[in-house]
């Protein structure tokens, strides 16, 4: 008998069938449903659904960066270089980029690490950055940096000493990890971060959670998001040190997401590659990889597909086993790595575009200050929450008391309790946030992830809603 | 004992170590070297590389098209608009795209499956091209069709009915399906093309390369590469129809890749869609997936990363698995896809860009056909050459024929024959192509890939240069 399909449900890669990544997932399929409504003319109770669910800043009103703009088009087409109002900084930016092209063009493809203009420039910025040596040779410039942690990852698919194999991630954790691990049929070895000690990470918990997984796997590597997604906390250099030595007694390969170093409002931020280097031997001679992007920090390009990992200390086959597979996707593409350089190496004072580049940070900058010292204010004030401060990123991931009449609602509906109140929100004020089940949280407690990076109105017309909301809920299910 | 490394060659994914990509291979990398060393003045019997080993048209002088150019330029810095001398449907094309990106902004995150408008373009370009319906639903945008390509064949990783996955390719193949098959652990099934009939594509061969390898796997798809990549070949609308048959009655899916469809010379193209529908039952409900990419036809802009696959009639959750495992990685880039619109759709006659449009587009296709006329005769002038004619792609694939001494000093050098022969030709030409062996070939038969599109005195002088080296060759080895 011939099956109707070719590829079911039975059959497909079942690895495939894991894969969630919330951050995309049914609440955010219903927001687009209900604009889609809205737009009908179907009656709602509210005008607008606010999306609130991805840390995407020109989504969320955050204008271009003038310069990079500038950048883009020159290099798109160099005819129009005769413009007179493009300043001669963005010229010769482009001149240098297109002059690392074959024949000037980004429509040729490039190296497949990237091209050398920009692996120098990343590693000029990683030497500024740490005050530590740093080669264009550890940099593999990739489509984001969701693009090269995958292929990092792919390197522990596979048993190792006779185990299947695992990867040590955050609880609360940013779901593109969990989600790809299930693709590659990598086990997640999960740890706890602390709420109740702003998410701080403990070596304890590290080390039970090693020790729990490597009854049955064979634990690879440790991933480290700092600062935190959805989280938000910066980690101090002593708990990054604290990190280091457990990984290195643990043999395990760090994986430092750094992706919203750029975006942290007060504290400092240290790189695992500063602290490792300057703990010395023999943590200075671990390897490392360590991820940053273009779609976030100050230039927030997400839609532009650039950003990089810096390999550290690989072992040549290893290195050259990793470049082969990338090679096979031939190169990231040429228009975000030249937005990488520019993020690299930015307008500086004395060149034509520094002040507007300055005021258009200045901006920037001063949007995440405010936002984040709201949202953590007004989170705490509404009864029932708790939230923690916000050291850095984009989201606030407030905890939220559920009542026990609404979980029990939740239950019968087949959804967990967050994702009901996150739904429940959705379809009462049309504010689209993420529940905290899809990053992970200890059992029992309950939370969602919220974007802050709204415009000021917009961002109140949202606290409010939540506000309002939550009262109401809190009195039906009381 | 504390191991060097964490990764190591032996604790590795294995599958990794697999991964092959001749197209960027050792030759390519001898050939980066030896520019270096020219750079530095070490004497050479030549002036300057060849670069021939990848099918990059803007790297071997093509102009990219001013519509497409101006229309990423707009895209990106929307404050050029005012720019007198843009035509005025490249800034209608711009207000088209941007305005299905959020805020109107390139940055922004775009769905992970593409933008609606440019899903839709799509739809309308396979519709216009077969005369058979398409729906944007079906179209999944990504980073070319390398991309699309790897995440078509995941969905066949993994057992299935208690036997490891096999999907057939051809030989010779474009390496992105053996390295991609390599990394997920799938075996490749090859059936071999007929180089004495043109490169044809027989059934019985594809019947006997299916109940070979059904002994020990679970056969899943069949690729087929049409027009022939490094072949040339463009397939019958009969041998298609034979191929279908085939795949239906052993259940297979079917992958076309067919992404050199605008590059042909001569022959009509039937898409592997339009011959399934007008097949009619049981054929028409067939699944497939084919593959377009911005990389090659007529735009060639290999470094902006774009391409799409239609997957037709795949069961939903097998729809719903493979957008999950897409979305993980968020989106294709946003400039990307404004290529892709304009490739879609490009100017028509009365619109403002079409004069400078044709001009380009005539330029460029005398250029291929030139070109494959030159190639095929030249190389069937070389005593001990062999060449099918080019039907379409960019390649030139000779088969040479390399003496017995010659080949017992690739043997002392542990290369295969074809490979110590392209070395030879770079270090002593500078010619860089790439040998058969990286894309496979019948046993005993020797072949390189080439690419034509070198500019006239460029390409002249390549083929001056192979043919006396083999002249040379042949003295020496005879």
């Amino acid at each position: 008998m011939k099956l109707e399909n070719t590829i079911t449900s039975e059959n497909i890669n079942q690895k495939l069938l894991n894969v969630r990544y919330a951050v995309r997932g049914p609440i955010v399929d219903r927001a687009a449903q209900i604009e889609r409504e809205l737009v009908k003319g179907v009656p709602k109770p509210f005008e607008r659904v606010v999306r609130a669910n991805i840390g995407d800043c020109h989504a969320l009103g955050q204008r271009p960066f003038t310069f990079i703009r500038q950048v883009l088009a020159l290099a798109s087409c160099p005819q129009l270089v005769s413009i007179a109002d493009v300043p001669s900084d963005v010229k010769e930016r482009v001149r240098t980029i297109l002059g690392d092209c074959i024949q000037g063009s980004v429509g040729a493809y490039s190296p497949s690490m990237g091209l050398r203009a920009v692996r120098e420039r990343v590693a000029a910025y990683l030497r500024a950055r740490d005050g530590v040596p740093a080669a264009p040779e550890d940099v593999c410039v990739g489509a984001g940096a969701s693009d090269v942690i995958k292929s990092v990852l792919t390197m522990f698919a596979g048993e190792a000493a006779g185990k299947p194999p695992a990867v040590m991630i955050p609880i609360p954790q940013y779901p593109l990890f969990s989600g790809t691990l299930s693709e590659l049929g990598i086990a997640p070895a999960e740890y706890f971060l602390d709420e109740d000690k702003n998410w701080a990470l403990s070596t304890q918990e590290l080390e039970r959670s090693w020790q729990q997984a490597s009854q049955d796997y064979a634990v690879r590597a440790l991933v480290v998001i700092n600062p935190g997604n959805p989280t938000g906390q910066v980690l101090s250099r002593e708990n990054i040190e604290e990190i280091i030595k457990f990984a290195y007694d643990r043999d395990l390969f760090i994986m430092a997401d750094e992706v919203y170093q750029e975006n942290i409002v007060s504290k400092p931020f240290f790189s695992f590659k500063k602290v490792m280097h300057e703990m010395g031997g023999p943590y200075s001679s671990m390897e490392l990889a360590s991820f940053v992007t273009c779609s976030k920090g100050w230039a927030a390009e997400c839609g532009l597909r650039s950003g990089f990992a810096e390999l550290v200390r690989l072992q040549p086959r290893v290195r050259a086993a990793f470049e082969a597979a990338r090679g096979v996707m031939q190169c990231p593409t040429v228009l975000g790595q030249c937005v990488l350089h520019c993020v690299m190496k930015p307008p500086v004072p004395g060149e034509a575009s520094y002040p507007q580049f300055a005021r258009e940070l200045a901006e920037v900058r001063r949007t995440l200050t405010e936002r984040t010292t709201t949202a953590y204010r007004t989170f705490n004030t509404i009864p029932g929450y708790s939230c923690n401060p916000i050291d850095g990123s984009m989201f606030a991931f407030p905890r939220i008391e559920i009542p026990a009449r609404a979980q029990a609602a939740a239950q019968e509906r087949g959804m967990a309790p967050d994702e009901f109140y996150c739904l429940r929100l959705l379809e009462e004020t049309g504010v689209c946030v993420v529940p905290g089940t899809g990053f992970g949280q200890v059992p029992g407690t309950f939370h969602f992830r919220t974007t802050i990076l709204h415009p000021r109105e917009e961002f109140q017309h949202m606290m409010d809603s939540i506000s309002r909301f939550h009262h109401k809920f809190l009195q039906e299910y009381a």
